[in-house]
């Protein structure tokens, strides 16, 4: 069983009628509602106005993946909860951030760049291709699918070379973006993905769906973090080298 | 269910004595001992002086991931087989190189590189550090393990950048070496991995097992080839550019 | 002074009018003319139906970096020449595949796969997009230039993950490419750059042009050799540890 | 002319007569005083007890490529400073962290990991293999060179994957580490280097020097800011797809 949070900061589906229309219950309770369906998965929700932004220590503890939403609410998330969300990515919690996700404190602060990138909201249309048709994340998905709209995000998008370029997204406008990418930070395994603009409804397409199911399988940690956390000091020098004796050890650690 | 072959050359183990001694079935017949244990792995062998080498192309249509230990004998291999195991590698079969493969006809054809290295063959001892514990061929395997004995392999090894570093090996006599390391050619997954050497009976250790169990596990592929061989001509220009018609196409095809 | 070969199959431009009228005396000279510009260049030519396709031992022993063009006469390049430059690579040369090179038995050797792709060639503007702005071959060039007519190249390019993606071209159609990328091979630096279609005269492009300039500066080679060829076997245990006397060394080498 | 400037804590060198003893006026200037030689390079120095640490903000316009040294200090520098810092690698000044520089603040902030790591403080041997020897910051550096005495720093170093892996180090004691790294972050280029424990004198060894000085010349910046900085709002839709009208933009823009 997957325990998966979906974050979303839940305001433009309260404020914006139109929003409201694509999705009722907020983008958050569509994804969970998709995820669910995997017998596999245990996926609840967290919102931006709940106490805590409904990101409880315990609620994080008990989180394998955790999959963030914002946008116009970027800087009304307090920095001591993106802390503990970061601490717990670095502990082998896996991150999805889903489209202007790229611009929230959390994903800046694993990445350590501006993340910024161009933008056109037009109603465009957007090809997605895959690039890297082995990786799990892509499991199933066709060459190309189409999306019928969907905000442009443009290159140069301002982050590290990314682990994994698994899509790429064409604009009928003329850009193109690395849509689906992956880092690791820590334990923790993070996969960006470029579409769910608040207006498209593209979180209900299947192509999507798909990519994000597969996303949380891969992000849930697989190994035994404990090794690395207890009784993992820093040994003397080997046992076959214990002729080493130059000056008694001044210091060892770990830190 | 999982389907292996696991190739050997299988001739220190028929012409010397102290090597029967050690894998008195043979390199081939060790691993895929302890891979049978596993319920979800079918895995049996193949060797160089069986016709076409055991690997004929039903062999190979009906293995999933191909393990391969060769040394002495990656002269005798024909061109034509490794052509064989190429063009099954590219359409998906996973490959696993263990050892003095570095230097066998199909590690070279994937690399594109002389894959050469310094050795030295001391009874001398390593260990193999994890550098990536997030890595599905690494869970389960503690930050480092100790081989008593192992043949040095030692940088520069003249290969391209691996997809992936998973494992360090530190030598006693001062050497190092990317021990274990990925890559991806077409739609297949190739681990190549330094323990082996036909006289410390290696194959026989718990994490060395663990590991080679799990790179199975991670190479096997998970994607639905079938869009990407069968009726996937290039389109037309896609259909929201219908309007493009500067003149009619000459051509357009996919190779 | 960089000593640069360009080298170009040359049959389009003797057996087609319509590519002639754009290179009259050949793409390779058009190449190697803008290069001469620069005080520090010094470029030849060599081509297909030369003795030895041009490329004697002498010649490639005296060249720093060599471009390759080639399209319909991929097939008739003979293997022994394609395996000398090939050693060149591993050596240090510098290479750099333009366009249809893609599918160049050199690049097949370096990359280790099928190198396959969609094409589509209707008269198609192309915006390429500099990815890796820092990156010294993206030196003075813009965050996207135009070409009005190119031939669409489409992924999945069928390549290994490069070690540098720099450039991402957008075709009208609908496609999308990785344009400019490195790989490393031995002591070689490769660049392949996807525009220089024989139709439409790009190589006249000041941005095409400065993108081949910089990449000729680039993968000229920067490191002495010689320590690494000669007089480097293999040590001997280090000084450090010469308590290392477990057994009479049985053998230690380099290969 | 590359305009270097060499940030030490300066305190270890103050306070401890030992290390006074190895770099009487300090570890900024043994390594200003060595980049000096070099007739395109001039470099100056800052320290922590300077007031805003020496990184006024017309220090850090003027500098092409920063220098950090830092171990009990860390905490002492301004996060206001170190913001500052980062602005600047981010808008195209290089950095080169040392040693224990692995721990600063600005090296956290642009890696977005822990850096934590293994280290033990014996008088150890290092042994430091070249692994890409292609790369410029390796440029007439021996295949490997030994280090009589260093501090130990081990596996696994919790860094993202470096964008480059062009040194290893081996320690006599059993450990290995990822010596000599790059990253790119926004238009800046980073690389951290292991040795330099103030107590050792490495400084002063030719090879580390040849390094960092190949470091410098590789981390000044080689592109053009201003069309990324400056005029460069996202386009409307391309020129050629000016067809597009399906409604009225709503907006664009860069951020």
């Amino acid at each position: 069983m997957i325990r998966v949070t979906v974050w979303n900061e839940y305001l433009h589906e309260k404020n914006e009628p139109a929003v409201a229309a694509v999705y009722p219950r907020g983008i958050h309770n569509a994804i969970a509602d998709f995820l669910n369906e995997d017998a596999n998965i245990k996926a609840g929700t967290a919102t931006l106005e709940e106490p805590e932004h409904g990101l409880t220590q315990e609620v994080l503890d008990n989180t394998d993946v955790l999959i963030w939403w914002g946008h116009m609410g970027h800087a009304r998330v307090s920095d001591e909860i993106v802390e503990r969300v970061y601490q717990r990515v670095l502990n082998g919690m896996g991150l999805i951030c889903l489209h202007s996700a790229h611009f929230s404190k959390i994903f800046k602060r694993i990445t350590g760049t501006r993340c910024s990138l161009r933008w056109r909201d037009i109603h465009e249309n957007e090809r997605i291709w895959t690039i890297d048709p082995t990786h799990p994340i892509a499991q199933g998905v066709p060459p190309y699918f189409e999306l019928e709209q969907e905000e442009m995000y443009g290159e140069r998008f301002d982050i590290p070379t990314p682990d994994e370029l698994i899509f790429l997204g064409w604009f009928r406008g003329g850009e193109l973006f690395r849509s689906g990418i992956t880092y690791r930070r820590g334990f923790g395994k993070i996969f960006y993905f470029q579409p769910g603009h608040e207006m498209y409804g593209n979180f209900y397409n299947e192509n999507v769906q798909k990519i994000i199911r597969n996303a949380v399988y891969w992000a849930k940690s697989t190994f035994t973090c404990e090794p690395y956390f207890n009784g993992d000091a820093v040994p003397p020098p080997n046992a076959f080298v214990n002729e080493i004796d130059l000056e008694p050890h001044k210091e060892y650690g770990k830190r």
